[in-house]
């Protein structure tokens, strides 16, 4: 039941930065912790933080060399491309609007790219990154760690193979609450940039969370989106940006069959949500459930047959499951170790690079720069829409 | 734990009578299970089908004396009215159409009305309907059955309350999928005539379990739609009816507070749903959810602290929801339950108006004729919307 | 998906008789709605309670024909037997002491028993009214009403065709909370005559509840238990009959197959628990699991293959449990259904014996005399066993 | 919301072996992540396998130094504690019966032992090591790992405050269904040395699962066991261990108060059960319940109140919880991360005991070399019990 995979690849750990994560930082741990799991990485070298302080303090609680913790990203980028043992990739996990400087200067530098979604904080940047990317041919990894999770891997694998029939309806939500008072007045660093359009760019729940609910919806189903209508709402007196957001899709044709819809909704003021991620799949044969705060489960609904409650691991998981598995059923695995896949998707392809020269393995499987552009789209064509009144904008 | 209230009033059944409901049908059997689980009624006469053989052999087997089976509801109607021991109500429970006609025969008769919902097949006829309620007097009872939960009551008390502060958002869904293939070819009774706008009317799944959905997140909100967006869909071939609908709702402000928005989705084509009928609610101070298939569950989340389990008939199970329980908590309620508390609430306010010449207490609560009419507008108002590709629309 | 069964049977009630369930007891109102949710009886006749002015009180609130409310069973069996229009069965419903005198007192008199568990209040009485049944051959019902469950049917149907190949383990459990303080002291009518030996017997969590569970254990798995060992307690201080046990249960063999054990768990005084029967049972080739608190849904766990949940009338449920159920999937039904399955068992039951006399058709199926000596035993045996320091005694 | 304390140790890692674990075995994988994912430790020796060559192979996969790379653990344990980089831990991840001798190898050398469970294959064993672990002043520290789960710490940590009264009532059970066949016979690894009294001791799944079960129990109620009767069966035909048994418990008094009682069950063979671990406990003030598929929720249910669902990290959950948390609510943690915690705690310990000579922090817990030797007193009593026909025996 478990996969040995994970094992044969521990040894020589490919060589790591990161900018950004330091301390009070949330988001940087979790990148630390999901690149160690599998043992594929070691990291080496960091611009922590944009206070220098901070950044020297935050690299000694780390073991970081002192020589290799930078002030800037671009001093980093430059001094890591002259050493011989510089980093051969980087982990982005600033707020939104570093994104795009950040990758732009590792790109330029010769290494390799992972980073947070969204994107960038604007679409502009977003389209001239992926020119980048290609213009360069380094990996880029955008960190929509749901992805990750065995079970959706197991989703899109029976959704692709055709499972489900013709897919109708595609719902994904992601509420949470923790927005549901101002506490951004309060200086709390997470919810200080996530509420301000200079750090995060126009989509406020859109950006942090409905980009992940929409990605997902996208990833699983194999659908391209055709157009959407948004409502969004900044329902906390003050906020500049939406707190929550009810969206209508429209899903472009496959074949002669109707085109599916869908829905999404996200919300930060939603009391009792913690982060209640859900995906919903229905089609002419059947339908999916999932939901990432029980993410070890998958409902499968065969049409006019008992439902059936597919485990990681666990009999009916096929093999898109089971390269992201490490334990037996019943024991579950979580959100680190759904970020972890994402981690170890890129070591396999960053081995396979070195290997034979930019070709990675075909089951490897992780989002890039390009499905970072549609989630830009999606979130304009969101704000747009919304400031339309609803009507319908083409994403 | 247990109310006595339920007892007290087996004495002196109410006469009723049942127009449609015959072999066959679905809904009458429930009506009369709901009818019979307090002792309030006694099923004396009936109308029970438009084909007489059906209507006589429907008859015989519950026991009715032939006499009292009637050919059609005009004539029933009639001689009911003239006997001494006619019926005092009458329970029409036939497709969407008859509705209309055979309430407004009961009605000039001067006998009480208990009617299935939606109230007609068009707005037109609805409001004629409402003028004659008012004009007659009469009791106009209609079975959107699901308001008669506890734990619908108990969520409708605790927002009445203020218990979750300011509502925010309002979300209901009910998705099915008996009609995911195309049964009515099949000649599937129910299927037939609730995909037949000539029976059913302009909605489909709209009209069939959209208003069951938005007339509950009316009733526990307390808040009144200002206008919908709505993208509906017939997902199956030739069907002329919508089988599955997205809808964003804008609600009515309340004071100075921002309004509160919302969604509904309905579908009859979503494999693995049985009757996933679910309502949630979110205040500035907490959210409550529920879910039809799980009725004597409430959660309530009052934000920042634990969620909580609301039972019914248990701790924090308030007033509202103690008169419409009858067993301890752990020992489950059910939908037949839910929909004898609209007859038990009828046959209280049936019996009052005998006492008290028409005036209903205070804590006796259906939804009425005024509802019907505004499920009406709701169902025209998603239709118009869609056909203006989802453009909001007053309700 | 809906029994039309339900209807056809409407017609020509059952006249029936109860003893007990006057005004403040609790089960009575459950037996009486029970009774007619089918719309197989009428209540014509009652000795509702060993008061006085409480039986002639209940009686008129529930509309009985003052002359056929009694001052005791022995005077309403003997005149209930003379008159023309008398009842054809009684249902007893009062405390365990009572059970046996009454019933020997309308089987004496031929008139049908339906009698609330445990049978009597010590085994020699349980072994005279089985005699006695024998005897006059008239039908005796004990409504171990978790019997009429649809998918408890479904479960014993299942077990029955050897769906889960042989049977090794059943587990039971029947966790309650009421008792955990000594609410007895407060007056509290349920729970004074609960722990009251004079009144119930030897047993008392045992007895109340740890019969159901073991009960529900034999009818869905099949088989007989031969021995056990218990460990009981009074947790409460001074409360003289148990208000936890703890059972390990020795099946006996089944041809060449190793015998199965079991475990029950009841208790009394476990916060948390309102109802929380729950019973599983795991084979060669699958387990089963349900819970009473949502009866509408079973676990079927094929071995080797993913978990199902069968729903009640939804895929995957037979005929048995398609006896038992009125209205579709998704729309539940709950504890007064279930009950409402025995009263409607018995019905047939009666019903046949008038045509046919005394032959019960062979799908007819409900708790029976044996059934309740061998509750008897097994209550007997959970004492013995205890005071002999949970020796293991034979049932 | 978010424990910094997990980013404040990565720097400086302790060089850890390991015997047992190489390729094929299961928990060893598991151990390794377990020490990666805080980046407390470095894997920088080992003897993984009995089997030369897969010794060497499976050291070469991990990217060991092959000087380091030893044939045996009485090998490694000299020839490190002779290097001045020597390892200052081990980990012990073999069968059973390999436990004590690898143990005292490296403890008379002077190294830290980490040991898998069960403590070794019989009591006198344990006893020994016991000893040893007191006259050499290293620490020992047992994988129970879901002693690690952040719930697992909030369920111990309020029991420990009285939040629940007087705890009356312990109930514990691990079902699995990996067994249900005779997969030893298939030669499956896993199954062979479970299964084989000389590698396993005198328990199978008491020893494999049940202690695990039992340690739990003891953990979080801090109750010691008094006596226990146990039912131990092969139901598996040939097969020499217990693939089941049911035990009950009866517990040491705490002052005036009536002890607790308990049953404890454990399976291979119950279809549809992959890792069901679950602990419920009950006391005169309230009840918790958790289970370990679903670990980051715990059930607390207050008498008389509604309810409470605790969620890692959510509201309502205090220190004890907060110091094994890593990412916010509703970001499931699961098994690798409790485990984890483990290897954390022993790391504190590791660290504290260089700086401190001995002294481990007060907050820092994890099972010891005691916790071991109860365990085996708890298999040998169960064994001991089940011979002598389910008699009560002293633990």
């Amino acid at each position: 039941m478990v996969s040995a995979a994970k094992t044969s690849s521990e040894a020589s750990p490919i060589r790591l930065g990161m900018v950004g994560g330091g301390q009070g930082a949330f988001i940087g741990a979790v990148h630390r912790i999901a690149s160690r799991i599998d043992g594929h990485y070691d990291l080496v070298a960091g611009a922590l933080s944009s206070d220098p302080d901070r950044a020297a303090a935050s690299a000694a609680e780390l073991g970081l060399d002192p020589e290799r913790s930078y002030g800037s990203f671009a001093e980093m980028a430059k001094a890591e491309a002259a050493r011989e043992d510089g980093i051969e990739a980087v982990s982005i996990v600033t707020p939104n609007h570093v994104h795009y400087p950040a990758a732009k200067a590792f790109l330029d530098a010769g290494i390799h790219v992972i980073c947070d979604k969204p994107l960038t904080s604007n679409l502009a940047d977003a389209k001239k990154l992926a020119k980048l990317v290609d213009k360069t041919g380094k990996l880029f990894v955008l960190t929509h760690n749901y992805t990750g999770y065995p079970m959706i891997r197991q989703a899109r694998e029976m959704v692709g193979k055709g499972v489900l029939g013709n897919i109708r309806l595609v719902h994904a939500e992601y509420p949470q609450d923790w927005l549901t008072e101002k506490v951004e007045d309060t200086g709390a660093k997470q919810a200080v940039w996530r509420t301000d359009p200079k750090q995060s760019g126009a989509g406020g729940s859109i950006g942090d969370i409905g980009t992940h609910a929409w990605n997902l919806a996208s990833f699983v189903s194999g659908l391209e989106t055709d157009s959407l209508a948004a409502d969004l709402d900044s329902f906390v007196e003050g906020r500049p940006l939406d707190d929550n957001a009810h969206i209508m899709l429209r899903f472009k044709a496959k074949g002669k069959e109707k085109p599916a819809k869908g829905m999404v909704w996200c919300s930060q003021v939603a009391p009792g949500n913690e982060n209640g991620l859900k995906l919903r799949i229905y089609g002419t044969k059947g339908g999916l459930e999932w939901t990432q705060a029980d993410p070890n489960y998958l409902w499968y609904t065969p049409f006019g047959k008992p439902k059936q409650l597919i485990t990681r691991g666990g009999a009916g998981s096929g093999p898109a499951a089971g390269r992201m598995t490490r334990v037996p059923p019943g024991h579950p695995e979580g959100y680190l170790e759904g970020f972890a896949n994402i981690y170890s998707e890129a070591a396999m392809a960053i081995r396979a690079m070195r290997r034979k020269k930019g070709k990675v393995p075909k089951d490897v499987i992780f989002p890039t720069v390009e499905d970072g552009v549609m989630g830009m789209r999606f979130i304009e064509a969101c704000v747009k829409s919304s400031k339309k009144n609803g009507a319908w904008v083409k994403v």
